[in-house]
């Protein structure tokens, strides 16, 4: 396709997303769960098939010299396909909230007023690698009475294309529009910067993908963006603390998995127990090989550690989202300056504070501006599955609409009921 | 000033209002209440001196040609005064909301999450004359316990900077920083540009006043905005209706006041009570000087009504905002052709149905994409105060994050709280 044929086909996508959202949101609940289930169905019974599509994208990819983990995130195997197909499943088994009417209560005037919870309309989602978010992405615009348009990364072309065609397949035989879930079948970037730009047809943009990919998109959308850039997370052990539940929750908050963005990157250690604790937390990042990055204070403590990789902080660490076996520390003199690191150097995403002070612990949960803030838990639960959400389209580190990990409830809005018996104002 | 000192200068309030906005945020309800009663005292106590202030700007205005209604709209007197003094009581004697956890339940892994309200953080505030929105503004956010800047219209700098000093004074003696409400003291048009160009310090932008300026802002800023641009509000009369009602309600709705966004500028009669139902309220219309754009099915039924000014409508009427004595009437087939009507012309307002039909009430509620969706009441109650919501900050018709009236919830976010034992993610 050419520039302007790009367009034209965008165009052509949002109108008919737009036509499928009206069609969506007046859809009852029992047809929109019948397709995730339908769609679950075909999944299984077709894994074969899907897995066939797929290994064309694995073999493209082998041949461009894709690095093995990248490869790895593309692959569908069996286990993923069921994955996703019991993640259907379970938002069709969940209460719907499309319409419903919270807060119905009357006014002086006499009309009762309260607010319905509708769907946003359309999204616009844009992911790289991982085949089976396009399933996430369409199964939560279902179940949430939305339409979506999903642009996937070009090494998953075939395997995307095979999947939208079952999701496809699933709303028809329910009885609700193909429309519902489109997949941009070009891989031409330009369908990005038309995706972005279409405020008559696209209501907001989930980017998920590497920093400078959701920097260009908020930059550049012509709608709202819900996104997170970063997730430098802290881990805050307090005085007084339960130290061998610090060292538990502190070691998994880093190392249970250094590559999600709700892993810790910053330890922030009360003065008062620095002593007992870091040598502790020391040993067990020393054993795993995490780097820590000290501030003067916490690297005499840990100097006497065996094997333990310490390195002098500088200003920019504190700022740092790692990513990797790596993680700041530092020693504060309490919850008060903890809190003002966090809120200077944080990204807003998720803080935890190790805790058995109750006035700290609430200090915390309300001072600390982020969207998930804990007591006594490590920072790798900030995810949709483990909130209870069902399932998550992203994160967002905004404060404005959704806010932490975003399910079905983010992507709908609450529109105002009035109920009156022929009410006029004076 | 200069360019350059006011870029300085806003620059200045806005690192001012982040700080005020962290001590607001960590301020308890009563000082925050308390700072509204004293509020309100000091306007009580000092109405006369505020009406002196006042009373430069109405000779400025006056001096400059002014036309009357404006000058109307910038007069404080002992009532508008009275209004919001107790408008400030009001909002103290009301709940609060900051640091509210709602849905708190335990997950599978033991961790319990819930989500608590807390404010956005900083809001600006863009209006035009009538100097009360200033206390309004002020009132609901220190309700909210947030920080905002406030950009009154030139025309009423006196009289806002003497309502700004008493909020600050009245601030400073609850304890609270006279920075958590600012008036941008300067009518430099180039502060505006600052105000919406500063994410790093303003969260959301407020702006009130014609349709250039908010379309204006909302093109150039850097952060979301809360708007509404159109009050394109329909009042549709169905089949079957008490026709009595429905006279009464088509009559407020329409001529109580013709300048608020709220007031119906299309009327939607069912073909079924056409010929009952339009000669009735033509005839009311034509006593109060109304004059119907009409297709031509409703133009043949009101060509009997007396003295009715009765003109043909354009395909442009059908999206008109009239505020003014006009108003656009259609015949439809039933109810789904007045909500496509609605969809497709209105500004996702405010729309009625008047109805004695339980089916057509459900799907009007439902399908008709407002921010407001009414059934047997006057499209003229769509307003923050009553709602219930104490005061309104301003009407959205975005679907993003608050829609409607906003009142102090559409001031706050919500941040998830994760209250564990310990529990590390496996």
């Amino acid at each position: 396709m050419n520039a302007l044929n790009v367009a034209e086909y965008m165009q052509t996508l949002g109108l008919q997303a737009r036509q499928a959202a009206a069609r969506m949101a007046a859809a009852d609940a029992a047809s929109r769960n019948r397709a995730l289930r339908l769609l679950a169905g075909l999944l299984r019974e077709q894994a074969q098939p899907l897995q066939a599509d797929n290994a064309r994208d694995l073999e493209r990819a082998a041949a461009a010299g894709l690095a093995e983990p990248m490869i790895d995130r593309l692959r569908l195997t069996p286990k993923t396909i069921e994955t996703v197909a019991q993640g259907c499943e379970q938002l069709a088994a969940m209460a719907d909230i499309v319409g419903e009417v919270s807060g119905l209560r009357q006014q002086p005037s006499g009309i009762r007023v309260g607010q319905m919870r509708v769907p946003i309309g359309v999204f616009g989602m844009i992911f790289e690698s991982r085949p089976n978010v396009t399933i996430e992405a369409a199964s939560l615009s279902i179940k949430s009475g939305n339409a979506c348009i999903l642009r996937g990364g070009s090494e998953a072309i075939e395997s995307n294309k095979a999947l939208a065609r079952l999701v496809q397949q699933a709303l028809v035989q329910a009885g609700l529009p193909a429309e519902a879930v489109q997949l941009v079948q070009t891989t031409d970037r330009e369908a990005v910067g038309q995706l972005i730009a279409m405020p008559q047809f696209v209501d907001v943009i989930i980017p998920r993908g590497g920093k400078g990919l959701i920097e260009r998109i908020s930059r550049d959308a012509r709608v709202p963006v819900i996104k997170h850039l970063d997730g430098n997370c802290h881990t805050y052990v307090d005085d007084p603390c339960d130290i061998d539940m610090a060292v538990r929750v502190a070691d998994n908050a880093k190392t249970q998995k250094y590559s999600p963005c709700n892993a810790t990157e910053g330890l922030l250690v009360a003065r008062g127990v620095a002593a007992e604790f870091l040598p502790r937390i020391g040993a067990v990042y020393a054993a795993k090989g995490v780097e820590m990055r000290c501030d003067a204070e916490s690297a005499a403590v840990l100097a006497g550690v065996p094997a333990a990789k310490v390195q002098a902080a500088s200003e920019q660490d504190w700022f740092e989202e790692y990513l990797a076996p790596v993680i700041s520390v530092k020693v504060v003199a309490d919850v008060v300056e903890a809190i003002a690191h966090i809120n200077r150097y944080g990204s807003h995403h998720t803080d935890a504070i190790l805790t058995r002070d109750h006035v700290h612990a609430q200090q915390f949960l309300r001072e600390v501006d982020s969207a998930s803030v804990m007591v006594n838990a490590s920072t790798r639960f900030a995810d949709g599955f483990e909130y209870g959400l069902g399932a998550e389209i992203g994160i967002s580190t905004d404060k404005f609409h959704a806010r932490g990990p975003v399910g079905i409830e983010g992507l709908t809005s609450l529109k105002w009921v009035v109920l009156g018996q022929g009410e006029v104002r004076s």
